[in-house]
């Protein structure tokens, strides 16, 4: 049964779900409440949408459209559509299955990853899926099966011959070593094409830090021509449709800050499968502040992630470094951005453990893929990036992404508004609390406010005199800075020893 | 930080959700993305809603409220509201912990309940809390420790003396005994004040079914009112504040229906607590199409019953009936209660299971609370059903809840579309389908819509000749009729054997 309505589109955002306004007495007559779905169709396209009701703003015959909606797809003004009352949709059968303990095939997770991609379960129905892994541990062959599924109900981008990648598992502040890794590959002529996300919990993701440089949202067509002309990109995942279920799991994933280890490597895993990717080195930090705390998890995890890469035939080298230490000095989008420019134009104050990471991280992927020999690879990234053809191709790309090739690592705009924080006494820095860090660049704005964040003077192990510019501060008003003042009253982010 | 903002009534409701709508460079400007919680406070008042954001209809300065929000509380026009964006709750560090499979004490689940009532806690966290039931059983000790809190979170509506209590764990269509079983026991002069669900899942609950015969919304103070005159109400505790955390719970389990017997357990016993019950008769329908598939099940869940109700002194008898057989000839809200009415008053068409168990339960109830003899209780129920006194009870609280007390069996309205189903061969009707008897009965519109419904002409064990009239569909449309004849073309409601 279904019902013809005239659209109107409203000017409102939820940022998380499809909502279509029905007028109340209308919707009740069909048998529909708030919190309903409803399946709405035009020509030949349909979108799934949760009803909510009004009495006034609505009238009979006439059906709101939020901008989740519209935003997303085009629907011209006046449209007619079809609405149909939706029954409970059968993944939630599957849901329910692993819910209660028991084991899904492949069949059962594509169900669910297409139902959560097409827009058909609930968040709360997605957010039951979730707590589901906390019921049964998945098993291995459970984890291949998601992996598969999540990539497959998504768009899949092909480049021919070899593509490489190089993926970090996030969790250390700053850490912004892909903006420098793609450049020196790509100049080297291997096929990188790097999609990152956006920060979540983090104060800056790799998309949000190059989007200081660059625009990062390209359609699909747009990526293969860069790719194709010169070799990288860096642009943001999320404008595609790759494993697009990731993104809505993700969001349910948020009010937790719960990543069980499972749903994280599938999510990278369906990523690369959707981008077909052919060798993979995946950065993972541990230590007790970061995502993995202890090298007995860490080993745990890269048997996964080998497990899931073999099934794929995916060449992979999981790298994991001991460290609760930010690798840069800058955290927030515009401060990390100025520590790469400055790594990538070799100036005289870049952040040398930012370098060397990357290089690392580089010679690792340049041996894996053999095109270097092994125990050569760093020298070979060196090479690259010392000479110039790292920065020169790092042009290139902000160029073909809409920004300017020229800048300056000075010319980025930081926060207004600053306050210097010093050595309460003299002594050797024994500890940085990575995870403060991040606490205080988000309430400084990061990542939402590109120009907030803390810049770090000193780092673990420097020796440093009372009085001595430790970290600053950086916000676009002083109403953060004072917030952030009030947060390091109670903690701050080194210890001084002796 | 905080701002302050006027506030703008919008005519949008969700039904779920308190949302409030910001200028999305405004909500950017103070950190606030939609999707994110904000405490909204005027004058000594505060609510906590979820912000979305919207470019035009918002101008700076404004904050829009949905209905959900004003509805409930009374903001004047004009107010200028202070939001502050909210950081997460205290209590989401709980939920992880049990998510983890660890027990939690008095205090974590009184805040969890706590946070859920005031608005604090999102759908999305509190569907972690309700999956976390899956992860590992509540303890009984648990099962304590969250009836209490539910309890305490919500308004405790107290009477003096005795106070008795008739519950039906549901699960059975029609069913309708508390409308029969409350004027018997009140018009035996106990204190019986009833508040009764609206149906989640099946075609009728109490409320929706007293509806059709008078209001059942009233506030805390009326009600006590109406019981301390007449002894017994039969009213929507969902207009009360009482456990109030449930009905959100209930909200979020409603989309896998799935509800965990220890939720169910809590959800009735908190309220029992909260309207200070000191002896309660609890129905229990066993039976595969039910909610208790079997005696193993009933009995363990009895066990359970009686230890909570023992840690708060409440005398508790759990009545186990296997059945699977609908009890009444109608199902959806007017069919039953005309069903009844028809019993109420004796008339000659009266369904007598529908009697007869109501009898049966008030008697348990009456030896239970010591008013009757063992043995002797149905027998006192009985008299006062025949000799018209539990009419005219009735009569009393139909006229103190602004109904009509002259109402006859015949005067309620059906729906006025029809569509007999008549016996395909004859034979013995061997097994009715009470779950396809729900389902056809919703598709009918009932509850939302109290006209429609399934009325038996027959039932289980009865003898019917080929072409005899089986049961009956009544629609407020065509359309809904068509509807449910499409799905009886694939299941039907009788087994007919020889």
């Amino acid at each position: 049964m279904s019902y013809y309505l005239k659209i109107k589109k409203l000017d409102i955002k939820t940022g998380q779900a499809n909502i279509a306004l029905l007028n109340v007495n209308e919707a009740r007559r069909y048998g529909i409440r708030a919190g309903d779905k409803v399946k709405i169709s035009w020509q030949n396209k349909r979108i799934i949408a949760e009803a909510n009701t009004s009495i006034k703003r609505i009238k009979p015959g006439q059906i709101g459209l939020y901008k989740d909606i519209w935003e997303k797809r085009n629907i011209p003004v006046n449209t007619i559509v079809e609405i149909e009352f939706l029954e409970r949709a059968p993944s939630v059968q599957a849901i329910k299955k692993r819910l209660l303990g028991k084991k899904l095939t492949y069949d059962e997770f594509y169900q669910i990853f297409s139902d959560i991609s097409s827009g058909v379960l609930t968040k709360t129905e997605i957010t039951y899926f979730v707590a589901s892994g906390f019921m049964r541990k998945y098993s291995n062959e459970e984890l291949y099966f998601m992996t598969k599924a999540m990539a497959e109900t998504g768009e899949i981008l092909k480049f021919p011959g070899m593509v490489v990648d190089k993926h970090s598992v996030g969790g250390l502040a700053g850490n912004r070593t892909t903006m420098v890794v793609i450049p020196i590959i790509a100049a080297l002529g291997l096929t990188i094409p790097k999609t990152s996300s956006r920060a979540i919990t983090s104060p800056a993701g790799t998309s949000d830090t190059m989007e200081v440089l660059a625009n990062v949202s390209f359609p699909a067509d747009q990526i293969k021509k860069i790719v194709k002309k010169h070799g990288g990109c860096l642009v943001w995942g999320g404008g595609l449709n790759l494993a697009p279920a990731d993104d809505k799991i993700l969001k349910v994933s948020y009010p937790l800050s719960l990543e069980p280890y499972s749903k994280m490597l599938v999510s990278i895993m369906a990523k690369k499968v959707a981008t077909g990717v052919t060798h993979l080195i995946i950065d993972m930090p541990v230590g007790k502040t970061t995502k993995i705390p202890d090298m007995k998890t860490a080993k745990e995890l890269e048997i996964k992630f080998k497990y899931i890469a073999r099934r794929f035939g995916i060449k992979t080298k999981v790298i994991m470094i001991q460290t609760e230490d930010p690798v840069g000095r800058g955290v927030g989008p515009a401060l990390e951005a100025r520590d790469v420019l400055r790594v990538l134009q070799q100036k005289d104050n870049y952040p040398a453990d930012l370098a060397n990471k990357s290089i690392h991280l580089a010679g690792e992927l340049l041996e894996l893929a053999g095109e270097a020999k092994k125990g050569n690879g760093a020298q070979m990234a060196w090479k690259v990036l010392e000479d110039g053809r790292a920065w020169q191709k790092m042009q290139e790309i902000i160029k073909a992404q809409g920004g300017n090739p020229d800048i300056h690592p000075e010319d980025i705009v930081i926060g207004a508004h600053k306050k210097y924080f010093n050595a309460p006494k003299s002594g050797l820095i024994s500890f940085t609390d990575n995870k403060m860090i991040n606490t205080v660049a988000r309430i400084l704005g990061a990542p939402a406010d590109q120009l907030g964040g803390v810049y770090l003077n000193k780092e673990y192990g420097d020796r440093v005199k009372k009085g001595e510019r430790l970290f600053t501060l950086y916000a676009r008003s002083q109403d953060k800075i004072k917030l952030a003042r009030k947060a390091l009253e109670k903690k701050t982010i080194f210890k001084i020893g002796k």
